[in-house]
């Protein structure tokens, strides 16, 4: 194993019901004014959003609101999150949604307490305090509830990057399956391709692997492949939903990644200019890229992948495998070409610029050349 | 899943050399006044006493001693712990050892900071503040270095009980494999079989046990079965050791008992009372009692003994199964009989006692009465 430091200190609160003692948990953190970060009003018709305000109200914490929160959350509507932050004098914010919502919240939270722009915490400036994050969680993909990070799109310069600081790990996350329950089918799917891209970029990437967290992390991907399709059965089994969640947060909490070194995110990398440039939901495009990626890749860890087809599908050889993976997206109905997305030429040519900038700008160009790029995209044709 | 709260806040340093810097990570939380505690004078031989101290000189942190903790370690020395700490005004402990030393650190770090007997928290009072704990692991077993509990013997009742506290999580653990090359043969067998015991304890006792944390357990099981085959051949593998060390910690920090419910420590149970009465290693009275208890119990859980005998041996029975654990606790030269043990008839009855007495204050002596204990016991001759 390569040497690591390992800490993760936010509190899961996991089970039916539990997002009514957010006002408590947070209470316990001193909150007194939160900034609630929200995307649909769907959330006030189902009664979460009642649930959740009733709670704070029990506990003397006052509330205002950020909403309208979309998928491959923007940098506007941060920039507009913290000038309510500041403006309320919150101490804290509160996501109630999925990933986007709460990467969105981190970046508020990080943004609220500094005087510059929040965009230079995305271009090398240090994190160094935050508002307390709190968050329930309506959908389990990016596991953001249990890490440090969170990605943002600058609109304006088509940059979809990443936030880090150890003030961002979320104090309390709430993960209540049953809430999970009405993510749409193709939100569903569009996640567990999302968990399993987390799941593999280090896997297979990784110079140093151990055997043990190879387990884990098989162990995470086969849990999310069996729940999808339990749930694709039936949406109200929480049993799977519970399990797809907590995989979802096992798969980027920095527990499959101890001891590992030299993995990068390529998938992640390529996947992230899809999303600036055509807004395409990043567990769709992530299914696109996967199976490009591990064609053109798999000879450069061949051990590894053999290990993949046998672990996860029973097979012998990557080339196999990869089949195996995309036929299982197309089975579940996640897209695995570009066409399914609708990028036409005249986009994917402005994509593959994007990503070759991203490449530079997360160093890992010496490999991913615009011409390596531009051939793996050429296998999700 | 049931429902669960999880938090773990230790931050683990992995690696070679991390005890060098142990004064900086101690600095961070304020440390000036440290009890330091081990068991023999080899740390002073080896030089890692001095490694250790001159990290603490240079981060300007005060330092006493506390020495001669022994295995299976006892109420008298948490006692002469607190009472070193209280005089030289600690604010901090550090360990360096194994679990023994580490769980009688968090006695006393908790014991530091109480007016009444320590005792106490091991009969209802609950540990409410302790001073910071820190330690560096010179063996792994009890994953005791990234959890909230530790057990001690009272040599007077002869009650081996444990002590649990939030403040009881260390603050900072450090774990080099290589500082683990010098544990003798005995003990690295006799932690195996702790580390299996931690993680069957769950595993077949549990009324609810998610698929996803079966996957992770059984990747524990195999991941400690293979290093220690490989250590018993190479004891200075040091991927092998990390492996090992880690499989120790993920086995008892919690992480592979959240969303199950239901479950005890019945091994356990039955085990404290060998060590109280008999002074035997943990681990090897729990390679005596493991596939005694099994051979007991399995018909209670059938399905989860047929999927243990699949996933860790390839075999199709529990019988065969058990069997199989004999063998190899046999092959790797870790007691499965009371006659191995010494433990002669007129000890075993006072050892049955105890454990009866156990059942009864760890509220399982509807299931564990005497003769029931004592039937297990049979099956272990």
């Amino acid at each position: 194993m390569h040497e690591f430091s390992f800490q993760n200190p936010t509190r899961i609160e996991f089970g039916i019901d539990k997002e009514k003692n957010i006002g408590r948990y947070m209470k316990a953190f001193g909150a007194k004014k939160v900034v609630i970060l929200f995307g649909s009003d769907r959330i006030k018709k189902s009664g979460l959003f009642d649930d959740i305000t009733t709670s704070l109200r029990e506990n003397s914490i006052e509330f205002t609101e950020c909403s309208k929160i979309k998928s491959n959350p923007v940098l506007s509507k941060v920039r507009e999150g913290i000038a309510i932050a500041k403006q309320f004098g919150a101490d804290s914010v509160l996501s109630i949604g999925g990933g986007s919502c709460l990467d969105s919240a981190k970046a508020i939270a990080a943004g609220s307490l500094y005087d510059g722009d929040v965009w230079d915490f995305f271009t090398g400036t240090q994190v160094t305090k935050a508002l307390n994050i709190f968050d329930v969680m309506t959908l389990a993909a990016t596991g953001s509830e249990m890490n440090n990070g969170g990605v943002i799109t600058n609109e304006d310069t088509k940059q979809k990057y990443p936030i880090h600081g150890f003030s961002l790990f979320p104090k309390v996350s709430v993960i209540n399956p049953k809430l999970q329950t009405t993510i749409s089918r193709d939100y569903l799917v569009y996640s567990a391709a999302d968990i399993i891209a987390h799941s593999i970029e280090g896997y297979f990437t990784a110079t140093v692997q151990p055997e043990l967290i190879n387990l884990q992390i098989e162990a995470n991907i086969k849990t999310v492949m069996r729940t999808t399709e339990q749930l694709l059965q039936d949406p109200m089994d929480l049993e799977a939903r519970g399990e797809f969640a907590w995989a979802a947060t096992l798969a980027l909490n920095g527990i499959t990644y101890v001891g590992t070194a030299g993995f990068s995110y390529p998938n992640h990398m390529i996947e992230h200019a899809m999303s600036a440039i055509c807004d395409v939901p990043h567990g769709a495009g992530l299914s696109v890229v996967m199976p490009a990626w591990m064609t053109w890749y798999h000879n450069r860890n061949p051990k590894q992948f053999q290990r993949f087809a046998k672990e996860i599908f029973g097979l012998s050889t990557a080339e196999q495998s990869i089949e195996a993976l995309r036929a299982w997206f197309n089975k579940i109905g996640t897209p695995t070409t570009l066409g399914q997305l609708n990028i036409n030429e005249h986009d994917l040519k402005r994509v593959i610029d994007n990503a070759a900038q991203n490449a530079i700008d997360w160093q890992m160009s010496d490999v991913y050349s615009r011409q390596v790029i531009a051939g793996i995209f050429d296998l999700a044709k």
